[in-house]
């Protein structure tokens, strides 16, 4: 059974520590602000798209396979298959880290 | 008599406990933000779908018999025949899981 | 002098306690989320409809008559001909139970 | 001189006592949610309309003389002629006593 | 040097004490809700209008010399040759007494 | 290097102290709302417009040179070649003085 | 691995000290409202645009390599190739510094 992100919602595979982040980005473990904490993660799978008010559906801009920095915030927690996962609203993607 | 969720509304049949999860997808027991909880579910009736602005009614995209994952904030819970269930918009919807 | 809901307003009949609740449907007394409480009950009558920027009407989905579950949040309580209803918005209404 | 509520207010004379209210219904002196508290009154004289965005202007729905349940959150008290009245938005009024 | 309102804002010069005001209209001293204060006051100069999101401007419906009862909630005093006036949103504006 | 403030927003020189007003305009000291402390100023420089949801951009109404009443709420302080000034949105302009 | 800003978001090295402005142009140190701190820097990376509800595309306005005052608030901190970097929402650029 696979995990189907949905609306504007994507899965997302945290990974953690600054050691296994290249290209020399870093993410500081305090981050400042609100309460959110930034990470750097891969999408899993994203949503089928956002709804918009006329009825047609926008495709996500995030693919499966991107390495991104996220907020946590209000992210749900779920573990696919032994991994530790969030569910979040695309939005809460900041940046696609280019290989 | 049958229950007919309204406007953009869902039931939705919890599946409660680790254990009756298939396909390997846990929603741990402690989740961090804001108070709401993840738990997996089972769609059983879907409302007559969202009313526009300009008085046309678009569909819901969740399905009867849908698996989801899904927020319980702002539920309303009914008890149908025996079992516990959940009034709640559509977009408390976070992912189908796939058989 | 009867009693005429404005724009998007209903008026309903509160149908008390687990035991007038017909078809297996019982809403718990204990409701969890945000101090709302969800009630059965039955419609008595509906506005005109909500009024749109365009200056144009759509009336309401709720028709006289109708079973539903409701929220009584932001609910004006009203007494009519001896019997305490409430003046809400159609929006309170989660379900409509059909027989 | 006279009072020309602005836009989409309206001026309100409250009846008070629930030995005023015609037809049965009564608005009890308590009522439940969010400080707000349900009266019976007389349309004494409705605005010029709830201006666009497209500068259109839509009159307003009540009418001079209507008999109306409001709520008095947010309402101004003037005194006109003696009588203590209310100039609040015409959303406040949840229905229309009908003779 | 005079002053020009910006936008959709009014300079309204205040009229105090129930015993200027004619036509048997009085606002009472005390207001009940949300801190906000009724006053009597005549209209010395109006914006330029609304500028709406299509780049249209919509003038204001309230004319200079115009007597109004407005809210001095979220109002800036300012004195203009030595009169205390103040500076406010054209929807501060209640009503417009008629002569 | 000059400065262009961005977008909707301005960039105000304030001219303090109720002596260096002209015109008989005094802002007094003491405002009473909200915390904002409304100022004199001269506009030194506006941005490059309002971006409009389509794309297209709305050029500010304040002009370089005009003498305004603002408020200082949200503005940020610089110096500009020693002088302090506040970087703010247009819409923090509520009147424009008049030579 | 380079970085890239999603939709509306920018990536700015914020350039420390009032020794380091150039032009006359100083932020001080201590800025009165709302905890936001501003802060002069350099965009190092911009989104590919902020998404319209048609889905268009409007490209950011700001330039790689524009010199401006931006407010951290709100911002998520990353340090790239040991620079220590602030991803953040376009709109939190104030102003851009003209050379």
């Amino acid at each position: 059974m696979g995990i189907k992100p949905f609306s504007d919602k994507v899965l997302i595979k945290p990974i953690s520590g600054p050691e296994t982040t290249k290209g020399g980005i870093i993410i500081p473990e305090t981050v400042s602000s609100d309460d959110m904490k930034a990470q750097e993660g891969e999408v899993l799978a994203v949503g089928t798209g956002r709804l918009q008010k006329d009825g047609s559906v926008i495709p996500l801009i995030a693919k499966k396979g991107d390495r991104v920095i996220f907020l946590d915030h209000g992210a749900t927690e779920v573990s696919v298959e032994g991994e530790d996962c969030f569910l979040l609203e695309e939005y809460s993607i900041l940046a696609i880290l280019e290989s």
